[in-house]
């Protein structure tokens, strides 16, 4: 195989902050190595549907501190078909496009999987979503956005809470996967958090939250990720242990998509431009179907395959630390 | 009668952004007038129940930029009643305390106005709350600080929005007042605005959206009021709205308790200090009953009774705005 | 003279958030009233070199957040010259341009007032300063939105402040007017507030500053107008203070460029949203060479001549304030 | 040695972001060890002059958002002096406390080496400096929180220097080291990072910018660190630059002390939290003359001598970076 000579990038799945720092990224360090780059708009979708633009330096001006995705990203049910696969990649070869740079999560990493091994198409990938639920990174990019965006709502619910003497459940993002919940649980100073990971039912809450208040606490703020199952989400904890425990009266905030926006924070962009010039130099030196990660600070590949069969778990201590610190 | 020697502040309802500011700033502006000033906890509940203590200028120092009251609230149902309102007069005849400054809204200067007018003690009260429903007053404290934060939250979603060329109900506070609606929809450059004042049915906005959809706008956002009386709220009109036009796939974000926190604007902390100082010299000029209001920049008085018995109106070329502006 | 059909829009001078705000609503309104917009870059410069581009109601999609102006200002030496405005002219004609709106402060209008009576051009102006210096309105845009960076920023400071009981000195903008100084410093709590208009010099403070901290206060701030005349600004106010005062030790901030820029707040959107409409309206309505206010919460009109003539006062009854919030 | 019985725990040096995460987490898990605490008040200083108050749960509630330390921050010359060192150590034999938790930077830690090495205590360290500057972790507390300070305001700055198409120098804290200019540099887009472990002089910074511009980029930013020497900082350089090439313009901005103060980041949080936690875990573990460190996501531990002993290194990929990114 040749050099390569023209990059297509996409975005897929549901948008992360700091997906715009790695576009620009991608497409400077494509233009350095004297690759064209080509965006392909909303994800699949465009790549079926041809709907791409030529990029250059100048179209990545000004977007690094800017939240979502100018590229845009949507779901493709067509993409799910050999028949829309043969399209995307057709429109491929009549672009000229050799390579691929994908931005996004399992599912984006999925499809990529499958379709660079029908079409024979080196393709790399850059982990972005909020919800850090990939095996092979430490953190994906968005993560730390949402957690600061987390943080900042709770902060701002603390004050009410603090002022009426309340509990309040706040749900977070998270429906496989607890990092959003636990990181911001313990900077928020929660006094518990529930996650998809491990079971805690509302009477184990409850009687965890009694001790806190016989501790003559005023207020409590409990993190609720929304794919908590055993209990099936903060309105219906709060349901059952309103029903059961008459004096409680807990205060629920779902927090919802103000999660996934916003300008990415320092780290995020940090992490996203790393990642952005190590996708294409992954490429130009043969790389094909790896996901980009960051482990212990350095940028590192993994396989699709091997990325898509593990899960990630939860750091243990840190569960362990709420109960320490919320005495 | 003579002199004022000692002032009780206490705060009421729910609470707002500036609170902290007002109380910081009558407790200053008393001791300046040689007055000694007494926090009570909690509201009335705290009235009845005798939760005080003794206030100086360190007591309120560094407290400026907090969100919440260092004084809490709470709800009394004994206040509702002669006895508790006879309890709560005898601890402050008790404790020396010959006027009061109140902060809160509408409830709180009913309550006020019937304590005042059984137990004969100066009140002035402070319009604190996010919802500027207060006739009487341009604005209430807290109002521009949960605009803002309204404002922040909707940018963070216009993002995803953006990204997935979706739309999105926003819904926020207000149960009977479009004060928060109007002004955060105007300023988050939504398509339309949905309050308790003015009825649009779920017919009428998707007609008037699918206008916007047709002049090749990719996304939408639409601010609904809590108290938006005809669809029902947010979730009612989303769902009514994907029943009967079954392509719109509008997704729904219930802003929640975020909007009630946060560190104060500027402005609120600037009316919230006018105030707190105009509170005391309102009370030593022999003034009672009556609520501060900020009317075209200065501070002026109304009576209880006024500011309760008329319904403060929407600005009605606000709401025609957003039709130019969303084009 | 007939309806107009062709209206320029420029910004010019120090740029403030709101003016992106300001620019969307003009454009929009402009094409609701079947007039034709365009775009004039970099202000007056652009208007002699002819750099222009047309605008649609997309042109100005998703700015309404963004601080800066996306058709850039500039000084512009020419436009000073009967040449360089004859040049400018021209330029109008030959695009078609049969009036316009301009967005900045006095200089700006002062340009524009001259332009207009050598030419005999509709103008409506739209006060756009950080500084709130104009005199016709009660605010301009991009002034609240600095109000609150700068009182953040203090915030910041202020824990550092505390950490170290220290006095911090803040810089802050404002040549000739201490309209952002005195609000922030209020706003920030603030032990003292120098502004131009109001001389105060390095001994005054001093003891000033003492008395406060005789009173046991651990921390001060004291906010500093870059225009305060009689010591020369926070750097030489603080070595002065040392020399004569060796046991002060106060650390100097200069805010600089941060305060111009960031997101809108809530109350600048509207107010430039509401400007921007009323623009449009003022011009159709055959008003020519004012400049738009809010005045009492209405939208006003006074002539250049009158705005340019007078000086807008601080309000005094705000600088008293501070002495009685700061005990 | 039998069990420890009670700890003391103090900041000393700098403040940063994250020091009262820090110390609430300290405060209870030593609390959970059935250990009492004691917080020394302003550092060393507080040590040697016995201002001391007994810590609880509840004196540490409310604070994990805060900016600054809560037990205050300040120099001591006399802990330099082994007079000064011996009143310390009696006073901490006075009060009982057997162990020290301090949280600081590097001269905090070389005061707590030599008095360890004197009186025999065991102490553990917790970095907390925005600087990052120690050896033996990859983060210290403040840093992150810092970052995003400086990537705020330079999204602020660049605002302005787009719509005037400016070059702006802006000059972050870090006397010996370059980390927060590096990341923060990366962070904002910055054209150019120049730092104190790496000489680049006027001249080749004007040539890089050259560069650039001749790309019609329309603005620079170019962040430098306050410690860069070979030019002697952001003025002295804009003045060289200016006098040797008059067509250039920039624009200066130090940033100040805005850097130090603000409600941490969740980062931050979580890195304190867990440290504060390790840091009695350690002591009970026999522990003594250590600071903890976040190493490859683990919570480590060195000895003092160690980490003073060496210089933290940058990473120099991150500065090639800025190379490709800002084409």
């Amino acid at each position: 195989m040749g050099r390569l000579k023209k990059v297509g990038i996409l975005t897929s799945g549901g948008d992360a902050p700091g997906m715009n720092a790695a576009i620009r990224a991608v497409v400077r360090a494509a233009i350095c190595s004297n690759m064209e780059v080509v965006g392909i708009m909303q994800g699949f979708h465009g790549m079926i549907n041809n709907i791409v633009e030529p990029m250059n330096s100048r179209s990545v001006s000004n977007i690094i501190h800017k939240g979502g995705t100018i590229l845009k990203s949507a779901r493709s049910q067509e993409f799910r078909t050999p028949e829309g696969r043969k399209q995307a990649f057709d429109n491929l070869v009549e672009n000229g496009i050799d390579s691929l740079v994908v931005i996004g999560g399992d599912g984006t990493f999925n499809g990529a999987r499958i379709f660079s091994s029908e079409c024979n198409i080196p393709i790399v990938g850059i982990p972005g979503t909020i919800d850090n639920d990939l095996y092979g990174t430490d953190y994906t990019i968005g993560y730390d956005t949402a957690l600061n965006t987390v943080v900042e709502a709770v902060d701002k619910i603390r004050d009410t809470a603090h002022a009426h003497s309340r509990i309040f459940f706040v749900e977070v993002m998270g429906r496989d996967a607890g990092f959003l919940a636990l990181r911001s649980g313990i900077a928020s100073g929660a006094e518990a958090i529930l996650v998809p990971e491990i079971d805690m039912d509302y009477k184990q809450l409850y009687e965890y939250l009694e001790k806190g208040h016989n501790k003559d606490k005023s207020s409590s703020i409990v993190i609720v990720a929304e794919g908590e199952k055993i209990n099936g989400g903060a309105i219906m904890l709060s349901e059952k242990i309103k029903k059961e425990y008459p004096s409680f009266d807990p205060r629920v905030t779902i927090l919802g998509h103000i999660q996934r926006g916003g300008s990415p924070s320092a780290f995020d962009r940090v992490t996203a431009s790393r990642m952005g010039v190590s996708a294409i130099e992954a490429l130009n030196d043969g790389q094909r179907n790896v996901m980009l990660g960051l482990v212990n600070k350095e940028i590192t590949l993994i396989p699709f395959n091997q990325a898509l069969k593990h899960k990630k778990q939860l750091n243990p201590g840190l569960l362990e630390l709420t109960r320490v610190l919320s005495i």
